[in-house]
This record gives structure tokens, sequence and C-alpha cells, in this order.
């Protein structure tokens, strides 16, 4: 879906109104029939021969993603991969609002990235405890992920994006979102194998 | 697999010698069958009670994503998320090897990160060409991707790693495996949602 969602924004900009789910399969190198079952998921009709109107399709998967109102978001570690979630664009235009952003180390405690002041990790209780947002996004070493964890759901945090190894044990009614980046190194290991 | 891969190699560092899939399971938070079934895809046979060896398992593993020996690579893009890649010890660790790593900012050409040189991409034809690596992890701009993905084809490259959100055309007997950080976002969405 984020990938249609890319595919029409841009047409969008360029001024193209419709499109056909064949021009979206030829976009995405994936067959035609993918792109119908896809986004026949989204509830949207297209009209023969028009195509689906980009303006209504964009709505539809945004509704059918829950990307139609800002989702506020804490980011924790603000490394060279904190830096690339809050420098990245796409994130920001899907909805993705984060309002704080934590660290443990002195030397970026204060500075600022892409402008997020980054506080102190120790005084995340009493930061989030007033505003508690939807999301923590959490991009620390694996060795602290689960501790963390423990903290932000004692805080109340449902959602967390996970892009540490580890695999958190969390409670019942607590969603963890785990990002797997070796997962794509391990399809090339079976593509270049085979 | 990765995931499975992670938790052994720590297994192992801490001197355990066997596993059973409901341990594994248990760690993943998924279900034992879903467990015996992916540890099945590798061949390897466990025994009963005893569980599987995790010296064993490791290799088969390793062995079944095609991570028995390095797989060398060249870096284009040395922003925040090239840079968390260059030091993302798991990829280390698990055979990614980068050889070279290229940008077109000045201010980044010349220095280092992670203990990589950062090479003018002006110069990419003339150093891949002589030494050319197996996979190309693309970590640039959603606008500069296919451009670079042409050039990189017409090296020679056979597989990609696109970290770019377009989706790039390239001829057949080319792979190339696409990373949607957002897909995790959307999950996260309709999670959220529901």
């Amino acid at each position: 879906m984020p990938s249609y969602l890319h595919k029409l924004l841009k047409m969008r900009m360029e001024g193209r109104t419709h499109i056909s789910s064949s021009e979206l399969a030829d976009y995405m190198s994936i067959e035609w029939i993918v792109v119908r079952r896809d986004i026949a998921l989204t509830g949207i009709k297209g009209q023969r021969r028009v195509g689906y109107n980009i303006n209504e399709l964009i709505q539809y998967i945004r509704e059918y993603i829950g990307w139609t109102k800002p989702m506020t978001a804490t980011l924790i570690g603000a490394g060279a991969l904190g830096s690339a979630i809050l420098g990245h664009d796409d994130f920001r235009r899907y909805g993705l609002q984060i309002e704080s952003v934590f660290d443990c180390d002195t030397d970026k405690i204060g500075k600022e990235i892409h402008g997020h002041e980054i506080y102190d990790i120790a005084t995340i209780r009493t930061r989030l405890k007033i505003n508690l947002p939807k999301i923590a996004v959490l991009c620390v070493s694996n060795s602290s992920a689960q501790l963390i964890a423990d903290q932000l759901v004692s805080l109340g945090i449902k959602f967390i994006w996970n892009f540490a190894s580890t695999c958190l044990k969390v409670p019942p009614g607590v969603v963890v979102q785990r990002e797997v980046l070796a997962g794509g190194l391990a399809m090339l290991g079976v593509k270049i194998k085979n």
C-alpha cells in the first residue's frame, strides 16, 4: 500500500487525474491481478476504461491503512537509524508526527537533529506523562530494547515500532511492529544462491 | 530466518548447545507449529526431547539463506540511512561485506564513516570495473534511484538492495530487493485503526 501511495502522490503532483490497475502493475513490476486484488481491499470501485480517480484512490488507501490523521510518536535512540527516520520525508507525509526524541548519549542530548531536540532518556517518564504519544519508535541497541520497551509500556504506550533485532516481550494489548532489516538481506541471499 | 539466527547466535555465545522449537516460538511470540515449519525448510532434523543442536541449526539456516560466505557489496548514498547500514553490526556478522561507499556530496567525499572512505560517485564506473561486487545497496533519494540503478546494471551488477521508495525498472536477470520502511508504518496504522 505505501508503494501505491508513493506512486499516486507523485502522479497527482504531475497533474494526472486517473490511473488504471495495469499502469500501477507495470510501475510495481507485479501482476495486474495482484494490483486489482490489493486495491479491492480498500473498497474503491474503478470505472471501466477510465480506471481509478487518483484523488479518490489516495483517500481510500489512506483510510484503509489508517493514515488519515497524524500518528503521534516518540523516537528513542537518535543514532544513524533514528536520524534517518527523523529525516525521512515520506514518513512525515504519511502522517507520522514525531513529537519527542530521546537518547542517553550526553554528546547528543540538547542538540537538534532534523529540527528535533534530543532529550535525556532519564526524563522520558516525566515528559511522556504530560503528553502520551500513540507510537514509540525504538531505534536503540539490541541489549537495551527490552528495558526501554518495559518502561514505555508502563507509561501506557500501546504501539511499538521496533527496529532493534530483539524480539520484545510485551503484555497483551500492546502491539509490536518489528522491522527486520536483515530480512531483505536474507531474501537477497536466497536469490543469489539460486 | 534472521530473527532465529539472531537468537541462536546469542544463545551460543551464552554457552547453550540445544534449543527446542517451543523455546524459539516463545522467544518470537509465534506459534510452535510455525517455527517447526520454518526450521523444516532448512532440512535439519531435530532430536526428540533434546531439540536442535544450536551449532548445526545456525549452519543450516545460514546455508538456507545463502549466508555461508561473504556477500560483497557497494553502498551508494552515505546519508543517515546509509550510515546506519554501514554501522549495523548484524549485517557484518551475517556476511555483508561493504567494499566501497559512494556519495555525490562534496562534504562527505574523502571522509570516513564507520571505517569506510566515501568515494565520489563520479568515480563509480572506474572503481567498480576493477572489482565488481555482488550487491549494490541503494540508499539514495527517490529522484536519483533509477538513474544510479541504470548505471549499476550497465556495470554488470545483478543484485540491488533498494531502500529508496521508487520502484526500479531493471532488465531481466537483475534482481531488486525493495525495502519498504513505510510498510511497517502501514501495518501499525491498520492495527491502530482496528
